[in-house]
C-alpha cells in the first residue's frame, strides 16, 4: 500500500455546490512560514466544500478535521469507500446547514490526502521528506488554511468548527486572526496538550519508529511501509478515543467467535478483534510519518504558552463569539480542560456559551450521533447566522 | 541481555530470618494441573521469605506480587540493584511486621525471576519453551504458590496480601482455599479485568509481537530480544500506572534539559523522557515473553465468570476476614471494581472492611507512600492477629 492524493482536478474556485477533492498549489514564490523557522515551498492544500458562497461571502464555515481525520467531513473517502466523517454534522439541514452555509475543510500540512505532508516530494532533493520534513504546529496548519481562505476570496469565516486537534485549530484561528472568526466552535478539545496526552503520543511515536521498516523516515524510497508500528500506534490511541464504560457497553469480556477461552494469543476477547482491526484498515489510510509530525503538532500546541503563560491573553479584545461543548466520558479532553478555555475567555471578557454533554462515548462522542451536540450547534449557529443576515435556505 | 534467574540456594525450609533467592523443586511426579489442561513438570518456584515462622505455624503471610514486580518486595533487586518494591510495607515495625509475621514472596508461574515460565528449558525440547510455554491463569499461579506453601509445612496463612495482579491472586487464594486464608487483603485490583484493560494489555503484546526480533516466541534460540517492542508495550502500560493529575504534577509541560521546543522528535518534554527511561530499564530487567503469558493470566482473570455469572458464589460460607482499598486517582483498577467485590462479600455475609484512600498518584499508590494506607493494614493486621493469638514482637 502507499499512501497516495486522491484523484483531483486543480481549480482555483470551487464549484457553485459540493467540489470535492480539489487541490490550491502555492507556489515558490508564496511559502507558508513555519513556527520552525524556515519556509515551506511550493505547498499543496487540498480540500472540499459543500454548499455555495453567499454573494457578500459571508456564509462560509471552516470545519477543522483532527488527527486521523481528512478533508471529506461529508462525502465518501477516496481510499475506504466509507462515508465522511461527520456525515451526520455537515449537510443540507444538518446542524452545519450546507443549504445555508458554504462549508470548507481542508486537509492539515502534514497530511498525508494531498495537503504538502513528509509523504511529499521535496522539490529540493526530488524525494519523499520523510524525516527531513520540517516539524509544523497547529498555528502553521491554521497560516496554511488562512492562504487557503484567502485564495477562495474569503475575508472573514462565519465561523470556524472541530473537535479535538480540530479544536484547538479553532483556537488558534480566534487567537491569531480575530477579526476573520466572527464565531468559533470548539469541541471536546484544550488550549494546551496534557502531559498523559503527550506520553500517550509518544508511545505511538516510538511503536512506529521501533518498526525496522520505518527506516529512519525513509520508508518510501525502500519501498516499505512500518505496518505494524503504525498499526500499534493507532491501537493505543483508539483506546484513548473510547471512554471505559463504552468499550465494556460495546464489548465487556464477550468472546470473538468461540465458546471458551482459547489458552493462547488469537484475540480471545471482542475487545482485541475490534482493536487490531482498527489497527489494521488505519494503515491502509494513514501515512506512519504524518502520524508523527501531526502528533508532534499537537503536543506543541500550548495556547497559554505562547501568551506569557495566560491563556486570557490569547483572546484579548476578541469580538469572535464561542461556543464551546465538552463530553462527560471524556478522558483525553476531559471538561476541565474546556472550563480552563470558558475562564479564560471570560477573563477577556468574551462572549462565550458552555456545554458539557452527558455521554458514556468518550472522546469520540463529537463524531457520534449525539442529539444534545446536535441541537446546541443548531441553535448556536442559526441564532448567530440569523443576527448577521445570512439568508435562511 | 538475558533474563536469568537470580543466583540461588535450592533448598527446602527457609532460614529462621531473611532467606531471599531460594527456589523450590517440584519433580515430574508432581505436576502443576494447569487450566489450560495441561500438567506442568518439573517446576520450579522461586521465593524469599522474611521474618521466622512460629512454632504453631500460624504467622505466615503470603505476600502476591504485581505483573511486572518479584520475589523481593523487601530487598535488593538481583540484576537491578534497587531496593525492593514494597519496601516501605513489608518489614520490621512496619504494616506487614516480619518481626511478628514470616512473610513469603514467590515470583508467578510464568514469570522470569526463577519461577518456572517460557524462557526456561523444556526438558522434552531442550529448548526454551518460548511461544510452546502453556497459556497460564491467575488460579494456576495460586495453585503453584499452595504447593509451595505445602512444601514449607504450612497449613493455614494468615494473610494473603497484594495489589493489581497480586490482588487478583488474593480473591483467587480467598475463592479457591477458603480454609487455608484466615485473612484476605486485595488492593487496587478487581474480580475481573475489565475491557479496557484487556485493550491495553493487547496493545503491549502486539508491540511485542510486531518486534521482528520476536521471532514468533523463540528469540532465546536466535540469541535476541524484542527489546524495542517490550519497551513500547512497557511504555504504553506504565502511563496507565499513574493518574493524569500526578503526570501533570510531576511533569507537566516541563521541557527536558532545553530552553525551547526542540522542533524535532526527540525527547522535548520530560514526560516523554521519563517514559523512554522506563522502557529502556523495564528490558533489562523483563522477559518479552513472561509479559505476553503474565498479561493473558490477567486477561482471562473473571472470578464470576467462573461461578456462573454470580461473584458472591466464589465466596460462600467464607470465614476468611478481608480488608480492601482502593484509591481515587486509580482509573486502571477505580474504586467501583473493589466495591463489586464489596458487595459480592456482603452477599455472601463475609466480614470485610473497605477503605477508599484519596491520592493523586494512581493505581501505582499501592505501591507508594500511602501513610493511610499504611495506617489500614498495620491496624487490620495487628487487631486480626491479636485475636488470633500470633505473640506480638
Amino acid at each position: 500500500m502507499t499512501v497516495t492524493a486522491p484523484s483531483i482536478s486543480p481549480q482555483t474556485r470551487p464549484a457553485p455546490a459540493e467540489a470535492q477533492g480539489l487541490v490550491r498549489v502555492f507556489a515558490a514564490d508564496q511559502p507558508l512560514a513555519l513556527d520552525a523557522g524556515v519556509n515551506l515551498a511550493p505547498i499543496s492544500i487540498a480540500y472540499s466544500t459543500y454548499g455555495s458562497l453567499n454573494a457578500d461571502r459571508s456564509n462560509a464555515i471552516l470545519v477543522c478535521h483532527a488527527l486521523t481525520g481528512d478533508q471529506f467531513p461529508a462525502s465518501t473517502h477516496p481510499t475506504t469507500g466509507k462515508p465522511g466523517w461527520w456525515q451526520l454534522m455537515v449537510g443540507p439541514g444538518l446542524p452545519i446547514d450546507t443549504s445555508r452555509f458554504f462549508v470548507i475543510c481542508s486537509n492539515v500540512i502534514g497530511g498525508c490526502m494531498g495537503s504538502t505532508g513528509p509523504s511529499d516530494i521535496n522539490p529540493a532533493t526530488g524525494l519523499a521528506y520523510g524525516s527531513t520534513f520540517p516539524v509544523i504546529t497547529i498555528a502553521d496548519m491554521v497560516r496554511a488554511q488562512a492562504m487557503l481562505i484567502d485564495s477562495l476570496g474569503i475575508e472573514r469565516l462565519f465561523s470556524v468548527i472541530g473537535g479535538s486537534m480540530g479544536g484547538m485549530q479553532v483556537l488558534q484561528w480566534a487567537s491569531a486572526f480575530p477579526d476573520r472568526v466572527l464565531t468559533a466552535v470548539p469541541l471536546a478539545t484544550a488550549a494546551r496538550h496534557s502531559a498523559q496526552n503527550i506520553a500517550f503520543h509518544e508511545v505511538g511515536r516510538q511503536a512506529i519508529m521501533a518498526d525496522p521498516e520505518w527506516r529512519d523516515g525513509a520508508y518510501q524510497a525502500a519501498g516499505t511501509l512500518p505496518r505494524k508500528g503504525l498499526a500499534v500506534a493507532h491501537m493505543a490511541a483508539h483506546i484513548t478515543y473510547l471512554s471505559e464504560a463504552a468499550l465494556h457497553r460495546k464489548f465487556g469480556r464477550n468472546l470473538q467467535d468461540r465458546e471458551h477461552l482459547g489458552f493462547g494469543f488469537d484475540a480471545d476477547f471482542q475487545v482485541e478483534s475490534y482493536l487490531r482491526h482498527q489497527g489494521r484498515n488505519f494503515v491502509d489510510r494513514f501515512d506512519a510519518n504524518s502520524y508523527l509530525y501531526i502528533t508532534r503538532a499537537m503536543d506543541y500546541f500550548d495556547l497559554a504558552g505562547d501568551h506569557d503563560g495566560v491563556l486570557a491573553r490569547a483572546f484579548t479584545g476578541t469580538r469572535t463569539r464561542f461556543c464551546i461543548v465538552s463530553f462527560t466520558s471524556d478522558w483525553l479532553f476531559p471538561t476541565r480542560e474546556s472550563r480552563q478555555i470558558v475562564h479564560a475567555l471570560n477573563a477577556a471578557a468574551a462572549n462565550v456559551s458552555f456545554v458539557e454533554i452527558e455521554t458514556d462515548k468518550g472522546h469520540d462522542a463529537f463524531l457520534l450521533n449525539e442529539p444534545e451536540m446536535f441541537r446546541v450547534l443548531s441553535g448556536f449557529l442559526t441564532a448567530a447566522a440569523d443576527q448577521h443576515g445570512i439568508a435562511r435556505p
